[in-house]
């Protein structure tokens, strides 16, 4: 009897706002069950509909109870599942909404960013046994205790990703208010491509770099239990991006996207004592606080002190620099200084691991523009580099057209194989 | 250590309505907490939301499934219990938000109008050793599928009573937006006085004449297990009404209040066959379709065929004709009327059953002012009258003034012992 074929598709707030939008993603669900498959469809709060009540959380409290928002900000899912559950039911289809602590999606206690610890496949399966289609509320798990959880912005990716993986399902798709995954953000640059496919962790960099089409961790998520996600439009039949393990042709592509974060900050430590425990002193309060610290640069040693650069999200620096200050004595600081006129670009690509020559062209193409590169840092299938700001959008488009990427791979002149 | 003093609060939607009314609220629970007793504190919706709800459900289906109705409504108590415990906690109080599954409010599969059946009150108590305040959201419960149920209009009021009886509560308390319960509507009778005490049969019967200040569920609950009720305003410091078993002292009050009901339609059929069977074929249809068919009067027979009176609710009135239509051939019937220009007055009182003549004193009160009683009908404990509604007000009145019930009972001139 396990022959059971099952897809599941989630579906992003706007996907969802108002009722027209939720009978096109019925349509979608309904030919999914005519192909004779069982749905789990993952649904987000209405557009607007999670802000909402994160306002009205901080009108009532200028530090809410993490516990107390969960339970409050779950509230937006349950609506959109009971109303789409609503509509299967008119539409003739077997449907019920079904919430976090009903199918026991077992998370972490840690509230307002729970990770999942497991979910109740067999609850799940039974359930499926006897319906068509089963609404079940994204973003939302219980912990051990029976409270409600929710799992981040975005976590409604990582409940589809999650249940898919939990159900073995056949399919996962993503629905979302874009084609797919492009080579980069076609806001800026107009020869933009959608790609046909990426691997985890290309799109681990992309979607870090700002390409927000999925959520981190449900990426993460999709590498370890192996689930090809599919990335796609609601309001049109295009096919979308397929996020996949990579395979042998993915390698033959030098480079699949040129990713960008103007949210960047850069500071910079002038002479700081070159010893042991110098770097953790600097790092370590930071880390506390929960700042992430992108690029780190440090200087050969001169005289026994060394300049130090790194880039935080611009949000961060004040509170960064406040706990510089603190640390300035002890690590023998000359100067703290910062600058919020920068920009990460990166070029992304797992091609990079078997061919060299991809930074230098990189490099030679921003030198043709009078791009200045402020840092530097590479990883094995990526490229990150620091530049001025006003240069961000010309550096894009500069590199797009370098590796071809409004060619398909194939049809590049050089540097594929 | 189970000396713990437990004090049920319950707030209704216009009491939770907003930040500054829910800081009135607190203000509340703080005291009793200063009194050193744990809260356990019943939640409605925000005043509005239900309805905007339950108006989306409607837009979404003509006729919206009753379980996702109620994981659709339940989000509106679940808002206010979490935002709520974000203001305790602010307030330095321990508390957390509880929902209906949490500490298993367990009820019947009745969606949307679900009895309760039992609540794990060890649960509660476990989680009263470490909190000052629960806020637990009232209206709802789960059943045994772990399915979110609701238990009908103004069911928090059940919520609250149930609470206050599995916990053996030492007060429970109803808050609401009037001063307690009152002789009768002071909307159309200036000289209503707000009552000290009533019994539970008074308001049972006082609450289905539409005198709206509890469910009538909750107060049945309430009467079952002998819970003491206090209903009393949110925006003020009066103690309101207590609602409690009979006792002696109100036994001596002859006439407690005055209810009516203007949503009331008359059906008479006439020359209806006298005959065994008849009455069952009248009132089986009607009864089926959830109908409360209310004063029901049968003339003495002549000829084999009698005429048969009774009322139903004026919304139910057209479906019962159209159900009357289709059995008039098998019970003989010549002629249907109805008639919705008419009103229900009644006078209450626990005393009636050890006193004659309250009867023939309010009749004769309505004869004083040419009110024509057009049906009749009485229990131990009321009189009711149908009455033209044109006439509702000075009815109400009249029979407020020939029982001075402006008058604390001990000042009344006659009828008293």
């Amino acid at each position: 009897m396990n022959t059971m074929k099952i897809t599941v598709q989630k579906f992003g707030g706007t996907s969802v706002a108002g009722l027209e939008r939720m009978k096109r993603v019925l349509e979608i669900v309904s030919r999914e069950c005519a192909r004779g498959n069982k749905v789990v469809i993952v649904l987000s709060a209405m557009a607007g509909e999670t802000n909402r009540l994160l306002d009205l959380a901080s009108q009532w409290s200028s530090d809410p109870d993490p516990a107390e928002l969960d339970a409050l900000a779950t509230t937006g899912e349950q609506v959109s599942v009971a109303l789409f559950a609503m509509l299967c039911k008119d539409a003739g289809l077997k449907a019920r909404s079904v919430l976090g602590h009903q199918v026991q999606i077992r998370t972490t206690c840690d509230y307002t960013n729970a990770r999942i610890l497991d979910i109740d496949a067999n609850t799940l399966r039974a359930m499926l046994n006897d319906h068509d289609v089963l609404a079940v509320a994204g973003f939302q798990g219980c912990d051990e205790h029976g409270r409600l959880t929710t799992l981040g912005r975005g976590g409604s990716d990582t409940s589809g990703v999650a249940l898919a993986a939990a159900l073995n399902a056949e399919t996962c798709e993503i629905y979302t208010d874009v084609e797919g995954v492009f080579t980069t953000d076609p806001n800026i640059c107009d020869k933009a491509r959608k790609l046909d496919r990426i691997s985890y962790d290309e799109m681990l960099e992309m979607a870090s770099m700002g390409a927000k089409v999925l959520q981190i961790r449900s990426v993460e998520f999709a590498k370890k239990y192996n689930v090809p996600v599919r990335v796609r439009s609601t309001f049109s039949d295009n096919p979308g991006t397929l996020v996949s393990q990579e395979d042998k042709s993915m390698e033959y592509v030098l480079v699949s996207g040129i990713a960008y974060d103007k949210d960047q900050a850069r500071v910079t430590i002038y002479d700081v004592l070159d010893q042991p425990g110098v770097a953790s002193s600097i790092f370590g309060p930071i880390a506390e606080k929960g700042i992430l610290v992108d690029m780190i640069i440090q200087n050969t040693s001169r005289d026994g002190h060394t300049d130090m650069t790194f880039t935080v999200s611009r949000k961060d620096l004040q509170k960064t620099l406040a706990l510089l200050e603190a640390v300035r004595q002890d690590i023998g600081a000359k100067e703290i200084q910062s600058d919020t006129g920068v920009c990460k670009v990166s070029v992304i690509g797992v091609g990079m691991r078997n061919h060299s020559g991809v930074a230098s062209r990189a490099f030679a193409a921003m030198a043709r523009e009078n791009i200045n590169l402020l840092m530097l840092s590479t990883s094995e299938i990526k490229i990150t580099m620091l530049i001025e700001d006003k240069y961000a959008e010309l550096a894009v488009r500069t590199l797009h057209e370098e590796f071809e990427l409004d060619k398909q791979p194939g049809e590049r002149k050089v540097g594929e194989v």
